[in-house]
């Protein structure tokens, strides 16, 4: 078994002929991308050719093979619509998702990591202002978020846009409910001192949506769909690099078990201090008899990456 | 820009501290295959993380290109259904069909070479009687086809099955209408001595369904959506490895443009000879005053792999 960044390939047992009618035919596909007058269009066509190719003849897939992937790919495709993207939960549980995530942001002195964007964010979550209540109905333990948003430098980021979604206590995005509730999502702005705060709820580990080829494939091979509990945010600000990331939660067994979608970073993970019933909240709150929790989530921007905000 | 069959990548002015988060995210992924119980799927899985996770880094994958392909992948999805194959579409335009043909048919001896099954097969075509019409309505130039089917030591094989189909003048295949016609599509069985032969129309070229997203792609990189004339053969015999093939038209100017799924092969052109009206046909067929042309294919089949008939 080869080691994972190997590149080397399996097909040096077969014969100088048949290992020349394969090498003709990546060339011959190579070169129909020649005229394509968008260069890195051609340059994106002729690598995807080259790794395809140099996939199909490594594994020397067979044709049943061939027609199970398009099947696969089939019904991929049928499952998707407007509320549920079945090719990103793919690339998601292949790393693809997460290793586009990581060429696009290489680590810049101590700024924030990203993670992946997931396929549940909405456009025109409403507002909440500074110490709001982003859940809306969804149910869950309450949880108040805090931090700063600054640069590499130090320097507080006032009126940076921070959106936030996660789901409710059953697992579940408002979005997958099916009845065009918004909940447990939100944005709002930092203060004048690049600070913000929010009541948000306390993540908790849910499933990928498995009941479609992607759960399929992960049943095939022995994985299992959950994510670990995990509060997604998008952090934007002028001049200053788009962060997409989540925080994870400290003791969430599923960090051991293995995150389905490969998100997790250790700078990452914050711990969700439990408050016992009664403890006064931050800014006045009355919670009853409910628990909740504080965690804490002091944001690094880096500068804007010139080589992507030229596109 | 690498050559074709180069493995190289072109992350190596990436930061070492770089590199090492993108190969530890392909360990990650690549590992948490291991629990997979069926060995091939387990193997496949790993490879294609392998090589997804090269095609990403050594382009250095933006997130809008990122986008930009679950979009296309979704579009091609969507299309697709019982009539429409654009998944295949999308592996033929790439090469990845004739790719896995290549590597699931290695040259055997004089054994005929084989090339893409192509999307319009349908199971069940009616069975024509040697010399018979497969047209059924289809119109174009008629034209006689006759050979043999022999394996590679050359004995004939008698009682051979063999589909054939075809596109009509027009370039469409009868499933293309939408009106469950039937026509162009046969099939029939060698005699003892492993003869074969029928009438059928003289390939045209014909386009790929283009009026969606693999045709959109094909636009964008100036690469002509047309196949070089042909007529597909199936042909299975007991204890031989099936052969799916075509042949092609000597002389047909879409030979030198380029086949939009890289199906040929020299060894697949033919001559069809053009007859003037009135020339007696091979069995007293009454043509009037319409030309025809004949050809012959004489079939060599190469012994079953007991690689692939084990499974
Ligand atoms: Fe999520
Ligand atoms: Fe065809």
């Amino acid at each position: 078994m080869p080691t994972a960044t190997e590149t080397t390939t399996h097909h040096t047992e077969i014969s100088a002929a048949q290992r020349r009618v394969e090498d003709d035919l990546v060339d011959r596909v190579v070169a129909s991308f020649d005229d394509c007058d968008n260069p890195r269009l051609k340059f994106l066509m002729q690598r995807l050719t080259v790794h395809l190719h140099e996939f199909i003849r490594d594994v020397r897939l067979t044709e049943e093979e061939w027609n199970t992937a398009i099947e696969f790919l089939t019904q991929v495709g049928h499952i998707t619509d407007d509320k549920r993207q079945e090719f990103v939960l793919l690339s998601d549980t292949l790393g693809a998702s997460m290793q586009t995530i990581a060429v696009n942001n290489e680590a810049y002195e101590d700024a924030t990591e990203a993670t992946v964007f997931g396929p549940f964010f909405v456009d025109e979550a409403p507002e909440v202002p500074l110490g709001g209540d982003i859940a809306n109905g969804a149910t869950g333990q309450p949880a108040w978020i805090e931090g700063t948003v600054t640069d590499t430098d130090g320097n507080p980021v006032p009126n940076a846009r921070i959106e936030v979604w996660e789901c409710d206590e059953d697992g579940f995005y408002d979005v997958q409910y099916g009845d065009d509730r918004t909940a447990a999502r939100a944005h709002l702005y930092t203060n004048d001192q690049g600070e913000y705060r929010f009541w948000g709820l306390t993540p908790v580990p849910y499933p990928i949506p498995h009941d479609g080829p992607v759960g399929r494939m992960l049943t095939a091979v022995g994985r299992s769909p959950v994510r670990a509990a995990h509060l997604h945010f998008m952090v934007t600000a002028e001049n200053l690099r788009t962060l997409v990331t989540h925080i994870f939660v400290d003791g969430d067994p599923q960090l051991e078990i293995g995150d389905s979608v490969f998100g997790v970073k250790d700078s990452l993970i914050k711990r969700f201090e439990q408050q016992p019933a009664g403890t006064p909240t931050p800014n006045e709150r009355d919670l009853g008899d409910q628990t909740w929790t504080k965690t804490r989530f002091d944001i690094v921007l880096a500068p804007a990456n010139p080589v992507y905000e030229e596109n």
